[in-house]
């Protein structure tokens, strides 16, 4: 049988480990929910810097190489997506790299480490030309992307409030090992572009641009066990931030992360305020969305759950019937094929994705609240 | 590099669509996420009824070879193991055959459409030597799998009560069409095969052996749309039933099933009490399990939710990080992991998952509860 | 200033504890509330066994005279209303003297400790002509009101399914003392009368008659400490019981009592299935109903909850200002403030509470699930 | 019989409506729950600006007179505590002038519209030598109080953060009327004095003093309809704000207060995260407090809830059975009751109840907001 899919694109993915893995996984997984698929892949090149670990690895996900120089996989013409998941520091050269080599680039984020090595990269990817996307991958959840769409109709009229935390209990052990999210040269910021940067992009996603910051940062544990030397190493960044949003339509919001909420893992929560409604997520309740509509109930209190699993909702229809939840990783799912697509089709993936434009400004809004936690002053959001 | 990976298995799937996609699905998930797998599977032959579609989802999922005649499945030496998630009417005669042939067989649930039709597959297993599987998948799910644990270490103490309910809305519209499982011959019955023999089978797994049942049944829409023959006909199974549970060691409980609860989409609930402590779940939410330990709170009230992502907990560390969520389909990569490992073992799947004897014992109490709804009478459970 | 309210009446309040100091409260808590109130309370006499510990009580609430013999209570002509509270072996007697007397009394559930029992009480306060109340205050909660208005407005359409529990943990602990609940001839039954009739109340209130039911009950520890005698005394009701009940329009449901929930201290639960909607309530979240109807979600899934504190409430506005929550003895506010102005109106307090005819049917649907309980049989419910 | 309770206070009420209704009431519930209560209550004036209403208010609690002049109140000589529930700019007057007659004196939050007036406030009282209290009334829910009692001993550790909203959908609509609450020189501020000085009071209670803010404010609705003019008129306070709290021990948290959440009615809610757990509370479910504790489950996610209506939690056993939830009001008896003990032993309300030296810290920290809001600038906090 003819397979009826697309072309195929050959992926070069660095980082075998952590969102590497996840997406490795999402290639394989993608033809079998959506089906034909936008394009094939064809899994050539696999980098990572433990060898025996990335030979391993490219074995369970079929890639047929696997190698420990990410110049190797620039290098190689088949390789037309480079797929980057590497730690924050390795953003930037095997990015421009590939882009100056005329290949696509999926960027894990944060995209950079400072609004200006963000910014470069944009630069150049608006040089190359070709397809360019940032790893927000939450844009890509069924219950995110409702939201998205019941703000964009109107639903919840003007918007008042946005309000977002990540919060996790990672490095709520005061002994758990120095890694490199503790290292300012490496990591940029920990807690802010860590978890932050998510939920930043999602406040841009949902509401708008943030047109001023103010906040605060705070390293809880000053240093930690570095399993390198046996020693403990000083912390450099942020265990935790706290930022009022000021949006240039006048809403008014507070992002916020930490890595030292004990009973917390993976709770991203947001809640909008609009003039119509309220909508309320919590990634620990990942297929369901609450909203309140004003028109639903109009004097009323109380909030209504969505199991965001319809036919009619985003990506309905293509997992498992009505009330079988999802798991997190088709939000990476969701996010390849979309990029797959807007490969296949020469367009790029925005709006509904995110391009090194959105890892940019989100860049910019991260830079600003590092600037005005240090400072104690409001800082203007300029791109 | 040579995959490290057990004996290959050919499979052949009767049943391309509903819970046979997912199984399809979850032959090509396992090996990404359990590496090495126990053993690897060739998907050699699917078979459907409508030929267009089994072909295209053979394409999609990799089976070598698609058919609408289940005999060749059986007759082919090189299927090991015969997957049946055909409809309810479909499972004795390609079981048996398959049995008959040697092969190993997992047979979707209900496993009969009687206690007499599910002991006749019971007996084939038995004396055909291989291995059987009925697909109790709830069994497998890593709130559930916890569940047990706790009950099993001793945790809730004796056990008082297990109630139970599956409530979904898919037959809540009168002018929903006829299918299959409105049909008696076809399906034996509806609420209570569909529905119900999961709770039965999630009671015995938990909580121990039924000694008697009493309960009732109803049919509420009394006809409806068939769309072979465009008039209404006549509904023969029930759309709903309620059945007291009386357990061998003095435990109390209740399972209902229906499929006309609004806003109810896959809620599978149960709780069970013990002298030491609470369970609670709902399907709707499989990443949680709600918890009261007398020993952690000793005069209070309340749930403790635990997110069972944790490494130590039920397949931790298998899928995400901590807090972020699986999805429903693990349920059936984990049912099928265990399988394979028995196969290549050549071991029972007892008592983690559940044999034809399992499918009996539950066919069984299912006709008790049918015939104590018809007589009104309390029925003696006897295997 | 001329006090506007309506007459006074003269109550006389047997048992100074428990509901007993609940009522008492309520009595003096309802002009607070409800100004000016339907009638006002003059608390005459209060009457218990502990003749210290009821002197205490009268003068904490403003009794008159306080005492240790109903006898004189209902001999006192001052005394209209006659406030029963007593254990359900105190019910009975002084009830057919208040009639006899001419008085109007509110018993607390149940009525009788049998159905004969409950029937001569139903019996003379017809013939008395005056007014009768059962303490079915569950029925008088803003949350189980608004399900009730929802209902017979029809915005839940046909009924198909009422499923309800009540759950705590009181006799959990094996060796918590043995009590009036545990003695057959004082208590009639332990689970059924004192949990399970309002959960019978409150499907008859909600659903409608149910015509036949099925069951069974337990005790699972067979003797407690007797602290009377210091030796361990036979337990002769039931720990628990479940009940499948079938209503006369067709709608299925189940009533489950137990006071073995670990975890659960007034889990008092129910939900309500309908053709167009269904309704969740929990005791221990008083404030809230959860609700989905089919008209706001055609496809979906998900409960919307309400916080019933609006205005347009029942008692909305009376209390406190929208989502400040009442607490539970606002059902007994409530409850007493209808009984009140029924007694000044001279009308009965049907349909809105609950009257010796309703505590008598409930009486019969109680005798009717012990009596299925103990022959395994369907019972018919004949009133 | 004799009542066996303290003293007799006299008591003046200033306000009849709102929380002046809720405390007149607390002063009649009191002595039905806390019995003997710490001192008997005359309730001798209540004063108001709408005589007719004021008069009938007082009827309905029993006080002896009603008038629309404080300055009787406060003249005499019998009134020894003064209860000041009018509007913000009626806080200082008579309170200055009830202190300088000796008197004790509740005044309602915040205890001034600005630091300079709180401070005067403050030194008023500490002059006195009279006992002093502000409203803050949500130190005393019983959820709010385990808090307290958890924190305070070290089962949540060291503090890392604290986060607190109070949302309210109370003027969503653009044309709800103009009140005094948007007029700068009668409110001083709208939300941050309404809803945030509670959010300020609770982070002080149970964390600890904050060293530096930054924030911001926003108007939403510019202009309102007038009822006394019938013309809209300049809304001049905040219908929002956003806080970021930096406090002395290293603690970083935030505050925000909105008039603008749909669906929101009394949604005041925070978390404490600490080294050795976490506590969320909710004030729509005020009879819960959710709790984490690393030593309960040390590598897992998810929160247990806690219905805090046990014995051995904070005023257990006086209200209703565990499970049985209590009111709003209860956080008014119980504040009453506070105070009316530290009255009758001549000991200041403190650490328990807010003095109004913890007024005046509030209203510091609600100054360094709005200057902060203003200037764009980390302002620290010096009382």
């Amino acid at each position: 049988m003819t397979i009826s899919a697309g072309p195929e694109i050959g992926v070069g993915l660095l980082g075998p480990a952590g969102v590497g893995r996840a997406h490795a996984h999402a290639y394989r997984l993608l033809p079998l929910v959506f089906w034909p698929p936008p394009a094939r892949t064809r899994l050539m090149r696999l980098c990572g810097r433990d060898k025996a670990r990335t030979e391993q690895t490219a074995a369970r996900f079929g890639f047929e190489t696997a190698g420990d120089r990410w110049e190797e996989l620039v290098a190689d013409p088949g390789v037309q997506l480079l797929d980057n998941c590497a730690p924050n520091a390795m953003h930037a050269a095997p990015c421009l790299a590939a882009l100056d080599a005329g290949k696509h680039v999926l960027c894990e984020k944060p995209l950079g480490r400072s609004r200006a090595e963000a910014r470069a990269l944009r630069d150049a990817a608006v040089a190359a030309g070709t397809v360019h996307m940032v790893g927000f991958n939450y844009r890509f959840l069924p219950a995110v992307q409702l939201a998205r769409r019941l703000i964009t109709e109107g639903r919840l009229g003007r918007i008042y409030h946005f309000r977002a935390r990540f919060a996790d209990a990672s490095f709520l052990d005061p002994d758990a090992p120095f890694t490199w999210h503790q290292d300012a040269e490496a990591a940029g910021s920990n807690a802010l572009l860590d978890l932050g940067s998510h939920l930043i992009d999602t406040a841009r996603y949902l509401v708008g641009e943030p047109a001023a910051v103010t906040g605060a940062a705070r390293i809880f544990t000053p240093d930690r066990p570095d399993p390198s030397t046996g020693r403990r190493r000083r912390v450099e960044t942020d265990d935790a931030f706290e930022a009022t949003l000021e949006f240039t339509d006048g809403a008014l919001g507070n992002v916020a992360g930490t890595n030292y909420a004990a009973g917390r893992r993976a709770h991203m929560s947001f809640e909008v305020n609009g003039a119509r409604g309220t909508l309320v997520f919590d990634l620990e309740r990942l297929n369901s969305l609450w909203m309140h509509l004003v028109d639903e109930a109009p004097s009323g209190g109380g909030l209504r759950e969505i199991h965001v699993t319809e036919a009619d909702h985003p990506w309905g229809g293509s997992w498992w019937p009505p009330g079988h939840g999802v798991g997190w990783e088709v939000s990476m799912v969701h996010e390849l094929c979309h990029l797959l697509a807007a490969i296949a089709a020469g367009r790029p993936v925005a709006p509904v994705g995110a391009t090194f434009e959105d890892g940019y400004r989100c860049a910019v809004v991260c830079d600003a609240i590092l600037e005005a936690a240090r400072t104690g002053r409001r800082v203007a959001v300029h791109y």
